[in-house]
């Protein structure tokens, strides 16, 4: 019998989508949010997702760090779409065992969690479970037309995200693995995995501009994210600037470690992915810099289905590979 | 150390609640579902609800029932305020041993609880847990003003539900403790446990017209919502005409089991508990006709916080008992 781990998690949403009578929709099934018509030419925007206490939550997280993680990564997938994150409720399956102390650093972080992006928590339901579950869903209105989808991609497009990847999976490395670094080195990883932000403010002043082609979070990996939007967009992808932070390359040379690794196949970071029209490009770089953001270019879209990487003089393919639940091994 | 098992369900909310920063609302914390007001008069309405295998699900249940039912119950409580539901998310924790069956199966039973209801599921998230947990969230649009809240029971008005009570607890209790019925009693109880369905037609109905001074799903049981709406509206309430099911009854008193209790204290059962000014009952009770449905007038509210039912001569109390997760006995 074939049995959830073995199918893994696409296969599973795979299954489920097969089982629903999707009605027409203004952003397609598996794109980050969902998102209904509601007349004026707006749309409401509806995401949830789920943190699983067992398997999601790294070693050291406190409660309160947990809650807040758990909105924001969920308001994250608003940014790269360029939506204001309104409202969320909170669906919390807690073990009978959990403590009073724990649940109210929980339910301050997510308030804090919430209100980092200006979006309150207005209700929710709470249940008993055998782990730890909070599943959060979150609200808003896109007034933006075209919305930032993953599909827009287009041969020549500049490829750029908002920061630069390899703290997190070094951190977890640190966490799960044990393994020593400077302390400056390691308070910068840890609170890179403790203390994610979304780039709420970058996916709101692009998504205003209309300069954006295609948009994703990483939260599954750069490597991931970039596939995403070449499966959605029909593209590929050149990337000759790999944005890998200089405390990962440093890191990862002192502990014989593959920087790209860190780089490419991290995922739980939270910078935007996104692809920019050439022309579009100094505008939007500048708009991004004058909210105290910054864009970074990491290469360019191609029109066959290529993923490369070109780092120090090799020519890298890159995988599929990222985060996925019920299969090991990340 | 205090415990969410010894802190209970309410308590839980209450510490919840306790660390949110809430914004002007439309509808209360705490209401059935929750409200932000979008603009020319619209109020979108939001609700997320978790089921959890391990505690939530009757023995018997297969997973398209499984599937459905997670759906009907929040669809319940946008009938309660009178909401059409348009669109769901779902988040599904599944276990690894999760069978491959049982997921289509569960999906499709998904996909037919929102359509019984004309409502669809667009996205979702997935993600491995220890048993099997259905999160989903509902959105929806009113246009209705006033909303049909728990808090605008007057002295005077009467109370209604949507249909008899009493078959679920029945079912319940066939199924936990093994007692026998014939065949067409035990089918009947049964379907009311695993085929629940959502009284949004009579819901919808009444919100078109006004009618409705307070209205709440009887998820938690007969009682516990009348000491819902009692809290909220400030009133109590006569109960002279207890709607228990004549099969019911006749369970009862076969295998010496307190009707009252099955009636009232059940919970699971999705009736709508209304309270309806006495000047608009005739044209309310018609409407509801009209489409079908009934409407059962079992009593009328009280200035005073009272909660007095009249059975069989005698004048019992009811008591503020219900389902309620985290403590034993229902």
């Amino acid at each position: 019998m074939t049995t959830a781990e073995k199918l893994g998690e696409r296969k599973i949403i795979g299954i489920i989508r097969e089982a629903l009578s999707l009605p027409s929709m203004p952003i397609p099934f598996g794109d980050d949010v969902s998102g209904i018509k509601i007349g004026n030419n707006r749309v409401a925007i509806l995401k949830i997702d789920m943190l699983v206490g067992k398997t999601d939550v790294p070693p050291t997280m406190n409660s309160w760090q947990l809650g807040r993680k758990a909105v924001v990564m969920n308001i994250s997938d608003f940014a790269a779409k360029g939506v204001k994150p309104l409202v969320s409720l909170v669906a919390l399956g807690v073990p009978p065992t959990f403590l009073k102390r724990d649940l109210e650093q929980l339910a301050k972080g997510l308030n804090a969690g919430a209100q980092e992006y200006g979006a309150h928590i207005i209700g929710g339901d709470t249940g008993q479970a055998s782990s730890l579950v909070i599943t959060c869903s979150l609200f808003g209105i896109s007034k933006a037309n075209p919305l930032m989808l993953r599909s827009g991609a287009r041969s020549g497009d500049i490829v750029a995200v908002t920061g630069l990847f390899g703290k997190t999976s070094a951190g977890l490395k640190l966490l799960l693995e044990n393994i020593s670094a400077p302390s400056a080195t390691r308070k910068l990883f840890l609170n890179s995995v403790l203390m994610p932000r979304a780039r709420l403010n970058e996916g709101l002043t692009l998504s205003r501009m209309g300069a954006v082609s295609a948009s994703i979070d990483s939260s599954d990996g750069l490597a991931w994210s970039l596939y995403e939007i070449s499966r959605a967009s029909g593209v590929g992808f050149v990337i000759d600037n790999l944005p890998v932070a200089p405390e990962v390359l440093e890191f990862a040379r002192h502990k014989s470690i593959d920087p790209v690794e860190l780089a490419l196949y991290g995922g739980e970071e939270y910078e935007l992915v996104l692809t920019i029209n050439q022309r579009s490009w100094p505008k939007a770089s500048q708009a991004v810099k004058e909210i105290g953001g910054s864009l970074i270019r990491i290469g360019r879209v191609l029109d066959r289905t290529d993923m490369i990487l070109h780092w120090e003089g090799r020519t890298i393919q890159i995988e599929p590979r990222g985060w996925e639940h019920f299969k090991s091994g990340r």
